[in-house]
């Protein structure tokens, strides 16, 4: 039994124990994959709440027993430690949330967790890069595509199956990878697994899930579909042992994301932390660097942002399995992706979390039918940002998509647990279907780009690589 | 004599009772159209006031005398049940409404409504689909329509009737079908007939009314005009026998809906409901579906949507009336609309309330007249959406449309029951009549389209039935 | 003397006193030229407070001795006569005035307006038609024409004076007429015309001036210009008069209003004594109809409506003097003007008081380089609306206006009497020239259409009279 | 020892003595380049708090020792005196800053300075021309720039270095001038040359900076790159003398501002000290003209407006340095500088802040790619206007931008000193360096016109120096 006190000396670089639940260990070796600023802050002192809001309870056991000290004498462990800054935010009493069946509407989700998340939660799943503008664009530019409903036809019955990746899915969306779902429900991805096995919905688990993926996808039936988005590891054997688990789990096919070699500034997500520390920190010990203590930065620490075309081969031949390029934005990139021989791209702009003011998917989707029409016969193409309506997912499977990716809303309705995520699935579903038998269509492949009128979006559309018209070119590129 | 204690015993399906004006009735096997829930909220208990809400007094009397169960004791009815969430809504005091004269514009009345109706009434007439797109693109249209007045000539008097569908009106706009009007006011579609018959204007009359057809006909003059709108049902012989019952009454043409197979997702509708019902209901009775309790979507349950162009010639057959089809939103359905004979068309995005982001009606009135122009001299075409000035309407038929609809305006004015009605319709024709002087024609027949400068809609307007510029089809459609 | 209970019995049409200044009159065969309403509201009552709003105290001399019926006995006048609702409208304190040289801007000057102007002045002054579009369009339309500066002048001196239909200005803007200046301050027009003398500015003198059109120009200095705006009575012999007396007075050139053959709807101005007269009128003595209490309305009653091309002529004869038209909203009738012999157009949508959603005045501008460019040698061509900077008078003038037209402004600016005019005009000056010298012109008549960027404008103009591409044509006109 | 009660009588032109730091100076003839009305509104009092706002301690040593009229009697000062409104707009306790580095955007200093600096200072700063038109899209501008990021490539190290004028640059960004640096901060330029220095950045020194030049380049490193702005004045062998000071300085080049021969209109500039002063300046001695209060306005007034294009030989005579013309808007005045020889344009509407409703800097960028393509090779072009993100600097040297001048920003840092400003630039080389990886380059000499899409601009972008299309030209152009 070690006292409180004791661990309290052991609070800095090169000497540093944390408690989590009730254990103390010795992290001065530890080498945290989001940095030891993470770690530092907890030096001397007890992390579970923090611990337990990002981590499964396993992941503890990947500590060497050496580096368990022993248990904390409770006796010892004061009052006001329960009070620290850091605690205080994560278990303020939160308001309760509405019913769940008086949601309606992917919005309703948001509203509900913009009130229940911690407000650090809330930050990093709803931040995105600098000024928003592609975040706002994404949003705004379903409503810019309107819809030409055909009408006097028999629509009683609709089908909307799709196969994504050579899996069945019920409906043609997939929950797109988001990180760290512990921060809306304790049971985090679990939960997602269970809810995507009662729905025959497809999950894409991200690098960077709260639970380790074998016990995510035990969560999940057998042959349910789960895909895997990768990060590749500066250090690429991580990288390979990752991919070769993956197979061995069932995985079904990898995302990589390409858009993301370094992370974004999403300043919301940083400011948070920011005050929190500014305001508790003391000593040596500095959790935040200069630039803030945003999440999302921190958890990108280990991407590798040499990685390249040529590359991909090398993913390939480790994990055998159907490849998606996560983030492809440009006609250009997708006909490369082509070439390349990639299964899949995905139309993506990270929900705005990347790189401030590039075009919404949309945009890329029809720049593509400008540019690289052959593209559409040689790979799946999936596009994800912003997609909240039936309406919505109806316009892009129309346009060309193969399914839409479902982002921020999944991790929003992860507050109800599995049984939100169901509910939010029903309501796409109920919309979509909706949208299909107003329109006149009642089989999701009889979508064509007839139904929409893209006229408010082409003024935006590129047609070509270069410039259309500005000839100068850098001194370098001559 | 019942007494109020052994009805509230039949408060379940199969052994259900309710009480309107102070008889009791079993309804244990009663249909209501509008679905079983309807009821249920009611079993075992006084249902007056919501049924007056809705439906006419007459209409009780389509319960056979097996389902009169005989009288309620008075004595036995408790004070509390006044009280009841339900009906503390519908009783609730509401603000005293301004002098009718002070209201000087469509706009007015629409405050008026808001303040002065019950939630629930307002959020049904108010409400629009989902994002609300639609519903604010019809009124943000008029507005981009600009007016090219003629100066220096004699516009001393001036003529605006025109025949709507062989029938004589004071002016080029009629009344669009709009359900429940006694949510407005006590009487009413009668105070509406009696209204048009004082203004010689036209009123297309809803399924969905409050009050029977035949009492709404009677309490018009001898000869004026009447037009029924029709959701055709999925028991076909109820709608052959509604056509037969309307043409026996003078109806003069049927206006089919065709743009509504299923109900859009009106959520303020569904919201209100859907609050009320999870605070106020308790046992096994559930009013509300997981969807919400939308008053729009309950009553759309009969409509049948396998409903399509070849069973028009059944309808024509069956009435013998003239045929206009409601909910037209393309050029390519304007020209087979045509084709099948059809009398008329009536351009609408259904207020906005059935397919959001779908275009305004004005901007199919125009796209017709690039794809289809020669459909303008073969039936009669009708527009509505959004039409609240003389402006607006003078826009619409000098680009060719034969009348305008008046929609939820109203509705709102009706809140001062036939009175209110006379005084919007002479709000509208006094700003026509401006608007005809100031732009300087002196007959509606003379309103020609180099009146209006359509150029901010114009990057708008489709000029073909495939897209544009997309080859790309999906699988299916090769 | 007359006791105020015998002027009280005289208060019905047939049998009508009043009292202004002491004096009780007969006036129950006096012709108001608003309308017998307007005198209606005073009938056997004290009118001394409204009358000095609008009249010049030497009008009362107009009425013939036989109608004066004798002075009133002030002991017997009611205290509580002070409290009538009209009357503590009018008197109501009023916050006090920031210094004028406070005011550095046209905005400071609507600003003050809007807190010292009576409510019903200010609605008057400020309201438009319906909706606001045309309004709001003048104002936002400057904003989008974007200057174009010159660097690297000698721009030391700078000249902008320029002659307006053949009267010398110092600079190349006016006052373009507006009714009753006696609301905004005692001294109203003679003001006005007190100003322009010391500035050297033109003023045009509304029809309905609140002072008779003799008093105003004996208020200015030999020579001054004065031109008069014209609404043609429906008794035309009183036309003939009021132009013979201008000619007479030395008046140098006649508006006429072509764009008012009936008043627009401006509902801010109707609302607000119709509000008034609900709460205050009883008995059978009504100020209001059903359409409100809108002076505008009120006082356009005498217009002439059937007053058109051909009478022109008539008017020229009549009056000798120059003639401009004023509301002009299309090249066509701009080409017509110049047919008929006009000395000038005035292209205008009256301030957007007259048919709401009709286009700016520099729109048309535009529209006459599209379509009839050699109207710009034939005859002078002012605009109005909206212009509250130097940059918008210059962007007119480099498009090919001869001087611009400063309408509410005005308004606003006399509400400090004679020098808050002259500080409007010396801001306007100041701005100009700055706004000259930064673009790099030093003489007003150097301004040229290649100083302004008219990009975001163009998509709005029209190149011809009928419909660029809409081919139907209602049958009236084939 | 000279009693305050002595200095008091000389309070009026021509007998005029102030206080500053306890000496006594006769200012009867002394001309202030800002004009005399500077010091007549502390004639007879004490001005040191207003003489340290603005100059450095080194300048009340130019005063000659015959003004020096001795000292004040310290006994003699009124307490009240430190309470005159002007002081006491100085003094007021400002809320306190955040810390530092809890900033995280250029925006954030926006924030605190608008907070702590006092209200006339951020005036001065943050104000621009009449309605802000050309400010707001200076701003807007950026946004509708939309990046086109290529994915896959390695961006692990990055190059961001460029030379400006010759000289070396850690990034492709300086600081642009902007006037009196000490409202900011006490050591003013001293600390933004200090900032400079240690981040290898280049300096634009303002001619109306606070301290003087030599004070300023001895605060940098040896060889640190400064360049003069300058204003040419009336009296040129001041300009002469200030040439040739700043040659032998040291400075690299010289930077002529072109676009304000006479100083623009903005109004919360004028509005502080106009309210001030009408508050508390008493008696003949008037700080404020009608026209208001406006430091920018008062400051301008030795400008010469007479500088033209030939007088570019004598300058560049005089100072045998590098030219840089400042506020070139037009590509026919690019062309046109070319021609002249200088070495460099500045493409800047002055931040708004002169000509309101030109355009931005980055239209005229895009203008002389479609009007003078060839003088990209000819000379290097310097922008401004709106620059608050690595985005936007990023897009600006992709469309062909040497460097981009950073105005107010480095002002708002400047709050906190050199330690503020250094924080600022690493700020936006963080963000430029991101936006570069996630774009796909690693040099900023990669940069091309195809990684941004113009498209939302390009209806805005002339391509001649003539109107497009309207023919008509003003009788003096004929």
């Amino acid at each position: 039994m070690i006292s409180y006190e004791e661990v309290g000396q052991h609070n800095r670089a090169g000497d540093l124990w944390i408690i989590v639940h009730d254990q103390v260990y010795d992290l001065s070796a530890f080498e945290h994959p989001g940095g030891a600023a993470v770690i530092y802050q907890y030096a001397g002192r007890d992390a579970t709440l923090a611990f337990d809001q990002i981590h499964s309870p396993g992941i503890v056991k990947a500590l060497s027993a050496e580096q368990n000290m022993g248990s904390i004498n409770p006796d010892t462990l004061p009052r006001n430690e329960e009070q620290s800054v850091e605690q205080a935010n994560t278990i303020l009493i939160k308001p309760s949330k509405p019913d769940l069946y008086s949601l309606i509407s992917v919005h309703d989700f948001e509203d509900v967790a913009k009130h229940t998340l911690t407000a650090k939660a809330y930050a990093f799943y709803s931040s995105a890069a600098t000024d928003l503008v592609s975040h706002q664009a994404n949003l705004m530019c379903h409503r810019k595509l309107l819809l030409r409903p055909r009408v006097l036809r028999n629509v009683k019955e609709v089908n909307m199956r799709r196969r994504i990746l050579g899996c069945e899915s019920s409906a043609p969306f997939f929950l797109s990878p988001a990180a760290m779902a512990k921060l809306a429900h304790t049971e985090g991805e679990l939960a997602v697994a269970r809810a995507c096995g009662e729905e025959g919905i497809a999950q894409v688990i991200s690098s960077n899930a709260s639970y380790p993926l074998a016990e995510i996808v035990a969560a999940g039936r057998p042959n349910q579909p789960f895909f895997l988005q990768l990060y590749v590891n500066s250090d690429r054997s991580k990288t390979e042992e990752l991919l070769r688990h993956a197979r061995e789990l069932g995985v079904k096919g990898i995302f990589i994301t390409v858009d993301a070699p370094v992370p974004g500034k999403r300043e919301a997500d940083e400011r948070i932390a920011a005050e929190h520390v500014v305001a508790a920190i003391s000593g040596a010990v500095a959790t935040n660097d200069r630039k803030g203590g945003g999440l999302g930065r921190v958890m990108a620490k280990y991407i590798d942002p040499t990685f390249s075309w040529d590359d991909l081969t090398w993913i390939k031949g480790v994990s055998g399995l159907p490849l998606v390029l996560k983030g492809v934005q440009t006609a250009a990139d997708a006909r490369k992706a082509a070439q390349h021989g990639a299964d899949g791209i995905f139309l993506s702009n990270h929900g705005g979390r990347s790189l401030d003011t590039t075009q919404p998917a949309i945009l890329t989707l029809l720049e593509m039918h400008k540019c690289c029409p052959e593209v559409f016969g040689q790979l799946e193409i999936y596009v994800d940002g912003g997609f909240t309506r039936g309406t919505d997912i109806l316009k892009a499977i129309a346009l060309g998509a193969t399914p839409v990716g479902i982002g921020r809303p999944w991790l929003y309705a992860l507050t109800y647990g599995q049984g939100g995520l169901q509910h939010m699935m029903n309501i796409f579903r109920d919309e979509l279907e909706t949208s299909m038998k107003l329109s006149g269509i009642t089989d999701v492949d009889d979508a064509h780009p007839g139904m929409v009128n893209t006229s408010l979006l082409e003024p935006l559309i590129r047609s070509s690589e270069t410039h259309p018209w500005i000839k100068w070119q850098p001194r370098s590129r001559l």
